[in-house]
């Protein structure tokens, strides 16, 4: 390489540094049966146990020995990867029935898997200007980096509206003329604000101004609903969502995302969408372990019970300590810190001193100045370990000249 | 969803039936220890033997006793999914194991995983222009639709040069001026037209012109080189790559996909890459699966000259006969129809009458005019099967009027 490119390189990582925005990524590892508690490898050779805060494992799925059973009988009877894209020898017994139990799930004709989350949301978003000549789509300025990335990739006309802002919404539907297509993308629960979206208020203005609706549910499947439909299945509005976008790397404790629409919604993306045709299926181990979890999730309401108590609990010592959380409606908690230094600080100081891991979210995930730590308790997380908790927040909240008086209004 | 709106999608699923192209997925399931022998669910009840000639696990690693122990002992020890993006808890000791181990394969500083080939090439090409202002990317034609993803992406100029050619290559080199930052994107195979890169000259053109060289060698890694390095590895041409892109999902039989570089590289693009920053990390065990594949693929040559030895075996037979296939140096062997119907039409037949798989494969996969069947034989394909599919292709393609003179120049 020549030493000219070097430099481009260095200068990328350096800008990336100055930012306060440069990322070590904590090498752990967790042990099944024991989660949250997992080992941290320090330096990469000395080992800390540790109780993980910040997993997105949310009801500690991938450690139920039943689904860890649903990988290893699939592995034992199919072998590891599926060795195709879906078109070519990739599709297995795994996908098919994985699809139709998604289906069922969200109460929609068809589904289809992607690899991941983020492809279905860039995936599908992406190719929807192709199927819609003319379309307009509508996006909420808090969405996710991957729905930024699928609207992007559509480069069709697209509308930012304020998070959340219904007159806003209105506002800019209404200047777009009432025949033209039009998309809404939004997320029930944002994970990094904890807040959830007005989602029948979002439909009625859909059906006023003639628009489809496309929503990501990945902060919500497995959690909310009667069967963990997401917050749609909560509020009884499945049936005015267009496309519901979902995970199953989060609550349901595998990797993978997905998409659940009208048949012919999901035939056109099957046939259409670059990142789901030219890439290798998710190994049918994946499907299987993912399928079993969706269908445990169903029958156990009492996990969502307790993921939601336990977020409770957790808000209720937050407030009871004036710590400036965002008190929210969801199973998420973020603590505000609003400074990307102390941010780090304060999670290199809690891990190496208390074992506890609380991943800082600085910008680019959040706006600069809202430099926060993201709790997510879980079922799995006792009483004991969030006086631990408690005890280690008090200790570096004041070491770092941070208040606890009230509630902040941060956001 | 109001009437307007289901028509776009049924018009768009309507033009893909009028090319020709649309897809109906074999539901199929391997059996681990019998691959390349599955199971066909045809309409989805009754089940049918068949051999799958169309796997893009090439070496058959997805049913080896070894990796199966692998993928199943990481499952046991640390559960399914990740639960978290590499930056929120889910970087483990699997994922940087697998990292080191890709690197040293490449005689590289560094590597990073992604979630898939895909992911990697669109994510690290897209990102190529943030770090490099002022880039241009110069494109072989025939690149895989994940690396013209990540060039749309990258919105920076690009010039497409014909594919192969060299001379169209410096030409368009020398029309940028020398200082101004390039970057060569190819692949070293072709998985659909079976060639390989002229990468050494490209090379040369690259220090001739001051550009840096990008190299997918999703085909060839586990298959060429000493240890399974690739191309790059075979023709001593590592050190002359900047950024070497490979995957876990067909050699090494798992999912996922990587880059390997120069340190500070890999940071810029870990620092900076939207897909790669913003989605759940692979599980533990698919990085444990991937791990013991690398490692076992480096050690056993025998697997690569078995794969050749295969593809040879099937090529001779192809040749006696007379058959329109691409005569090339890879262990691809496709066979031209030329059709998009007939190949459609063949390839049921096939499966149907003789339990050969074998995937069409159309357009947008291969330019309209140009549909092919496509076989990827391997270590794990008998000489009876060979004869097995020479007798069945002998009768369907006198059945559907096709010839069998000499060696087609098709391409």
């Amino acid at each position: 390489m020549a030493k000219n490119y070097h430099s481009y390189f260095e200068n990328a990582v350096a800008r990336v540094r100055d930012e306060g925005r440069y990322r070590i990524f904590r090498d752990i590892r967790r042990s099944k049966g024991n989660f949250p508690k997992a080992t941290w490898f320090r330096d990469g050779l000395d080992e800390k146990e540790i109780t993980v805060w910040c997993s997105n494992d949310y009801l500690g799925m991938g450690q139920m020995e039943c689904i860890v059973e649903a990988v290893k009988s699939a592995v034992d009877r199919a072998g590891t990867g599926s060795g195709g894209t879906r078109n070519i020898s990739g599709t297995t017994r795994y996908h098919v029935q994985l699809e139709k139990e998604l289906a069922t799930l969200h109460k929609k004709d068809a589904a289809l898997v992607l690899t991941s989350g983020y492809v279905a949301n860039e995936a599908t978003l992406g190719v929807m200007s192709k199927i819609m000549p003319g379309l307009v789509i509508f996006s909420d300025e808090k969405n996710h980096a991957s729905m930024i990335s699928g609207i992007q990739r559509a480069r069709c006309e697209k509308k930012i509206f304020a998070h959340n802002d219904l007159a806003d919404l209105e506002a800019k539907l209404k200047s777009v003329p009432l025949e033209q297509p039009k998309l809404i993308a939004f997320e029930s629960v944002y994970s990094m604000d904890a807040d959830i979206a007005p989602i029948e208020e979002i439909c009625d203005l859909a059906d006023k101004y003639n628009a489809l609706t496309y929503i990501d549910e990945v902060h919500a499947v497995g959690m909310y609903g009667k069967q963990g439909g997401g917050v749609t299945e909560e509020r009884g509005l499945t049936d005015r969502i267009d496309i519901i976008q979902g995970t199953l790397a989060k609550a349901y404790g595998m990797i993978g995302g997905y998409v659940a629409a009208d048949s012919v919604i999901i035939d056109a993306i099957r046939s259409m969408a670059s990142g789901f045709i030219f890439t290798t299926s998710i190994p049918p181990s994946t499907a299987a372990g993912a399928l079993r979890s969706v269908k445990v999730l169903k029958m156990t309401p009492e996990k969502r019970t307790q993921l939601h108590e336990r977020a409770d609990s957790l808000k209720a010592r937050l407030r009871e300590a004036g710590y400036p959380f965002v008190d929210g409606p969801t199973h998420i908690v973020p603590l505000m810190v609003g400074d990307p230094v102390k941010c780090q600080a304060i999670s290199d100081r809690l891990i190496e001193d208390f074992g506890i891991y609380a991943q800082p979210i600085n910008y680019p995930t959040v706006p600069r100045g809202e430099e926060r730590l993201r709790f997510t308790p879980g079922p799995l997380h006792t009483d004991a370990m969030m006086d631990e908790l408690m005890v280690a927040l008090e200790i570096v909240w004041e070491e770092f000249g941070l208040t606890t008086s009230k509630v902040a209004q941060a956001l």
